[in-house]
């Protein structure tokens, strides 16, 4: 249980991680990046356990991050998408992916690419101050 | 339990994901940023369970993130500091800070800042595709 002190500090990062602070969160929002949008898929891909799933999606979907899209009415049947704040996950997942590849020994992990235009992205990232214009020191 | 069929998508977020992919580690993170390196302080201010920020610290520890430093022997008594791979974990955070501020209701958050020689880090964040050089979308 929490230290009985315990006095968490007010912070933008905790009230974030508690919707996206759980793996099987950011990876169905990176599933979806991919353009699997149905349940079976999701939970396919992510390897995630499908109860886990079920409430994981109705969260994100309840934040604002995903919408939930019928596609068939017999039987019922919906498909997840990004909404725009889901898409702006984008940078959370590219500075992990861009950690993890620095930092992890793993010489067979997928790489993740989105579509931009007529072609892959192929992300990089900076960080600056904006005090004193100066980038920051990168991963 | 995970779908009969399911084939996780080899993935280098996934993998950083198994290790940070839970709240709480990535708070310890954002608690050494902070300056606050004893266990104590850790739980007092990320709120963490004491017996979940243990186990956090160790695997942490063992990955390389972290490392311990005693500050006592009498009793044994250690500090637990970022590695430069912990270090380079300051992307993930600021662009989760970033999702956050502007995505969720929060008006009362506080906002993580950074010493960057003599005032705080304003950190702005932009990604490019260097396939074709154009900034991506920003959150």
């Amino acid at each position: 249980m929490p230290a009985a002190d315990a006095t968490p500090r007010p912070c933008a990062i905790a009230d974030a991680l508690e919707l996206i602070g759980e793996r099987w969160s950011l990876l169905v929002v990176r599933e979806l990046f991919w353009g699997n949008h149905r349940f079976s898929e999701i939970a396919r891909r992510t390897g995630a356990p499908r109860d886990i799933l079920s409430t994981r999606l109705r969260r994100l979907v309840d934040a604002g991050v995903l919408e939930k899209r019928p596609y068939s009415n017999h039987p019922p049947r919906a498909e997840y998408h990004l909404t725009p704040a889901g898409r702006s996950l984008a940078p959370v997942l590219m500075s992990i992916q861009e950690w993890a590849l620095h930092h992890l020994e793993q010489p067979e992990a997928g790489v993740m690419r989105m579509a931009h235009g007529d072609h892959e992205i192929d992300p990089v990232s900076s960080f600056a101050c904006r005090t004193c214009g100066k980038a920051l020191p990168k991963a």
